[in-house]
């Protein structure tokens, strides 16, 4: 079993991945920074009352177009029935949930296997307050996206607390979020 | 054929929603703050390496718990083979730009309705660029998230492309990730 402290050289796979293979990557934009240029892209289509789909498939980066064959993954989004839908989906503020707490897990993931510290659990709560008057434009006043996010974190790791908040502050939808919601991140190891 | 310019109380059904329903419900708002307060949340659990998998069931709002009793949606992230993961799901960049481009869609349709303006389609293409130096910690001048994201939305209607511009300018999610990353948004009728 790898030791928390151990060289990433001497520990090929920490938390799952490929740790050697990741230091490659550093080095590489390092010395090529193109390389780390990537284009996130995907198309949606309206389905007809709350109902929207989005197909995602390829993308390019490192310097390469990747998953251009690929069948592609299908998003779905929905409205619960207090909102006019028939819940066959998340809506956009849970997937806004999903998408920052699996950047948060994976970013502390990578990063501690960087480091090779070994994490052997990650398991979260968020939840976001969201007053609808902004939305609905009946008040001036009121913001219509998140007013507050509260994420909980528990690692079982023997890593500190902080130095997995540390790990933590890497994550590119946190910073796209935290810019205009107020983001409350509480981590506890065990 | 309902008018594009019909008042709501005659097209009870608009874009496939209850118009009616969502006239009440900016009423009721309006008379009682309270309800319009809503609480999103959700669960998420590390599944080892890449992939992270959410649980989204219950959320409260208009002064009520919903879906407690449901069995819930089941949300996953991964990552390509290119970023060390074996690609079994969207990653947290690309959850992002569904979460934006769904958002963007349903709050047109939604306003859209309230006013009694016919939408008969929606097909849109979204791109963010992310420069990886930024969450690989290699350069401090690089920023972590997205740097631009663009959003092209191909809307069949008789309403004018700055009319529904005008609507989707209430959306929840484009005011979260407006506020850190520039936006650009081309709207186009036909």
């Amino acid at each position: 079993m790898p030791s928390a402290v151990a060289p990433i050289k001497h520990s090929p796979l920490v938390n799952g991945l490929n740790s050697a293979a990741l230091l490659e990557i550093i080095d590489a934009v390092k010395a090529d920074p193109e390389i780390a240029k990537f284009n996130f892209h995907l198309t949606n289509k309206w389905l007809g009352g709350e109902k929207t789909r989005s197909i995602v498939k390829e993308f390019t980066g490192a310097l390469q177009t990747h998953r251009a064959d690929a069948k592609g993954f299908v998003l779905d989004s929905g409205e619960p029935p207090v909102l006019l839908g028939e819940d066959t989906a998340p809506n956009s503020g849970e997937w806004l949930l999903h998408t920052l707490v699996s950047c948060l897990t994976t970013t502390i993931v990578y990063h501690a296997a960087a480091r090779g510290i070994a994490i052997e659990s990650i398991e979260s709560q968020i939840e976001g307050d969201i007053d609808l008057r902004g939305f609905l434009g009946v008040a001036a006043d009121v913001r219509k996206g998140y007013s507050a996010l509260r994420v909980r974190m528990r690692v079982r790791t023997k890593a500190e607390a902080a130095t997995i908040e540390n790990l933590a502050s890497y994550s590119p939808m946190l910073e796209v979020v935290s810019a205009s919601v107020p983001v409350s991140l509480k981590i506890e190891t065990y």
